[in-house]
């Protein structure tokens, strides 16, 4: 075969391969919005064949062939098609690990498994949750020699999640982290409690809307290739470059929690909008990693929009859109109490500087779990543990416990970190960009282009052209916990004067 | 091949092609309701890809293969079996006709002619448009002799949107029609008009939306497997029969426009939630005809939903959403008012007794068209006689004349006689059920189970078991216009007092 029908071909399978995503993402998009509550059925039989021929395609003995000839004439490729080469060739060579049978078995437990948690979380139930997550680990062990058997497992499904990363790296990681941060827990728990009531009077749904609409305005989203929908949980799914949706929830008694899961799935989106035209259709397009992708969500989230600049500059059109509620509160009241720290049971209502010990207890579970030390029916005693440990706090129950997240009942299991990764590399990346420019002299002027610019040319436009630690070191430098420890430090000694 | 393994491959071949169209109908939905404007270009590209593979299954070699085995050994399948072999080398030996480059080609253009349509309707301007028309008929005159060398090529055509039907056929029953109509309406144009001033107050729209959910209760829809969205065109689109999806258009000032079109595609929506399990995930799933579906749907919104019966059994409620539009109008104003007769222009605005005659000018002039005795440019003004002649209307401008429907810019020639077809069919189902049981009497306790039932157990389940002309005639004989045409001069005469 001639090269040039080589790359026709690659070209060709990659499109194919986009299709497919798109068409799965779209039956997604409609099941959590609009799809009427019985229809489940008929959409699971669809993208069960839309997934087997994904993979079918992936894994097919011509596709196989094709990427090793283009692999052995390598030398004369151009460097984007060398690494969708790279990248299409790893991820096929390990579907092809994984025996059918077994892939099988697992897509059906983890279909299972979603049930039972929902059911299970919904009656603080973990007794029958227990053996299905024994299951899950007991796969995901598996699976992780399929995925790389020269990795210790835990390690090898970390890899998964953040290419590059591992067990020993993370373990110095979250002490540092442990070590500064519980000791400011502790000591701004002594001192009196901020008052946010405001937060919580009643903020009418169609106001809040509205006042989304403005968040997105400041981030600079355009909104012709930017949907705003809503949803139970927020995520942000994208087609392309052009075509990318986030969600929210409208709590009618927290303004904060949609504020805040707009600027962070906004920043999830200005990523996947930032990523370049000529990656588009191709195994490239994308983000790159999950932590890379959380350093920009929480970037736009915490960094600036948890920061006295930013909330200075939009203060007044908040106060706009909710005078009844906000007339009286001055944007100093809304910085500390958006800033109100509070050790508590759940991960996705904790405060930026908890957040990361929620974390913590997560990635001590799951690596005594997928290392074999820990037995699924332990969880919930070592999760109590952990919490007391960390956060102080005592769990009353399983369903505000270990059954409050999804990510295990997915198979998700190494996921969780990328969480604080993505903390970290964002304060990284912001020392970076203050180096370069005055950023919250521009912040302060409601202004995020700069930011917004940074980032693009230093992270976004990338995709998965580079690998993940590639894209964090040329944005800021190898990993280093201290630079977020720092960040923290500053802000909360000013905030609670510690 | 053990026959064994044969339908097992037909049975995933088919499970494949559903996924397909599960897939494509997702990204149409998107696509008509939430999707950000300029996304077009990424969901065409997979769109594209979808499709092409589509119709890569349907004719490839194996798959031919296939169908042509099972259908030498036809004698040892059961009724369904049978069946799906038979529709699917119907439609894959269609698509292996139409040569690879003339089908691309034609795709292509359909996608800019939709387009060129758009702004043409936009604008005012037939000229821009006109060429691409002529190109559009020179292409279906191909590709009639390609979907049935043996036949003219309009009746090939036909035959793609209602299998059975042909001109001489539709000759006589337009005729018949046309014959019976024309004098009812110029009887009626010499009587006062009807005041319908009250459907023209201002109606907001959350009203009309909870309105909307109340008709489709009354319809008995079951609202687990259907959904009511909103577009600019309302449709109805089927993933299987526990999920289909009808939308709708709110009109401020026109109270009658969304409560109609939710009974109309209400109808649709039953018709496909009807259809027997046994047929899901099969080529045999979904309505059996264009002219069935519309029988269906015009079923629910004119033979039941403008009768005096209905309209009187839920006025008391219409009222209820709307005392101040509606408190002082009775039901046999209101009756009257959504049954007022009024020769105009627009065909998806047109009244009950008009309507078919909107469908007889497509008629003429596609017949024209296509037979090659009129050319595009001569459109017009064919328009124009026709509707002076059928309707007595004076054609303003093109937009409001043969530039109004979509249709032709789709490539869609043969199609709009579907509906004139439905309208009979269904005053024939209507006069069978009536020998059944007390059909208005059941309706106006405002019950439609009755009704529905009996279309459920005579049309909806077989899906497309039967062929559409079988459907008909086992459910209400062959085609007979007098049969509609008597239901006409029944209800107009009394309403009118002719």
């Amino acid at each position: 075969m001639e090269q040039t029908e080589r790359l026709a071909r690659l070209d060709a399978l990659q499109k194919k391969l986009y299709a497919y995503a798109c068409a799965e993402n779209s039956l997604y998009l409609d099941a959590v919005t609009v799809a009427p509550k019985n229809t489940a059925e008929g959409r699971g039989v669809a993208l069960g064949i839309l997934a087997g021929e994904h993979q079918k395609l992936l894994t097919d003995p011509e596709t196989k062939r094709l990427l090793d000839e283009l692999a052995a004439a390598s030398g004369s490729l151009d460097a984007l098609h060398k690494r969708e080469v790279e990248l299409l060739r790893r991820e096929s060579g390990k579907l092809a690990r994984i025996p059918a049978d077994e892939y099988m078995a697992y897509t059906e437990l983890t279909n299972r498994a979603s049930d039972v948690w929902h059911k299970a979380k919904e009656n603080d139930d973990f007794a029958s949750f227990c053996p299905v997550l024994q299951e899950l680990v007991d796969y995901n062990r598996k699976f992780a020699g399929y995925y790389d058997a020269a990795k210790a497992p835990y390690d090898a499904l970390l890899n998964e999640y953040e290419r590059g990363v591992d067990t020993r790296q993370l373990d110095a990681f979250f002490e540092t982290l442990r070590d500064g941060i519980v000791p400011l827990v502790r000591a701004i728990s002594e001192k009196p409690p901020v008052d946010d009531r405001f937060l919580h009077l009643e903020y009418p749904v169609e106001r809040q809307k509205a006042f989304a609409d403005y968040i997105m305005e400041v981030m600079g989203i355009d909104r012709g290739h930017c949907g705003l929908g809503e949803t139970e949980h927020p995520f942000t799914l994208e087609f392309n470059n052009k075509d990318v949706r986030i969600t929210t929830h409208y709590d009618l008694h927290n303004v904060a929690s949609s504020m805040y899961s707009v600027l962070h799935e906004g920043g999830h989106a200005l990523y996947e909008l930032g990523i370049r035209d000529d990656l588009q259709y191709t195994c490239l397009a994308g983000g790159v990693s999950m932590g890379v992708h959380e350093s920009q969500s929480r970037f736009y989230e915490n960094l600036i929009g948890r920061s006295r600049a930013f909330l200075e500059a939009i203060y007044p059109r908040v106060q706009a859109f909710f005078p009844e509620q906000l007339g009286g509160v001055s944007a100093e009241q809304f910085y500390r109490a958006v800033n109100k720290v509070e050790p508590s049971l759940i991960r996705t209502e904790s405060d930026e500087l908890t957040y990361c010990l929620h974390i913590m207890v997560r990635y001590e579970i799951e690596k005594q779990l997928i290392g074999g030390t820990l037995r699924a029916e332990e969880v919930p005693a070592e999760w109590a543990r952990l919490y007391r440990e960390y956060l102080g706090v005592e769990v009353p129950n399983d369903r505000e416990g270990c059954l409050q997240d999804s990510h295990w009942s997915g198979g998700s299991f190494g996921y969780f970190p990328s969480y604080a990764l993505g903390n970290a590399y964002g304060a990284q990346m912001l020392r970076r960009m203050e180096q370069a420019f005055d950023v919250f002299g521009q912040v302060a002027k409601g202004d995020l282009s700069g930011v917004t610019g940074w980032l693009r040319e230093h992270v976004h436009q990338y995709g998965q052209l580079l690998e993940p630690a590639d894209v964090v070191r040329n944005a800021c430098g190898t990993l280093d916990p201290q630079v977020y420890l720092d960040y923290l430090t500053r802000k909360y000694t000013e905030l609670y004067a510690l």
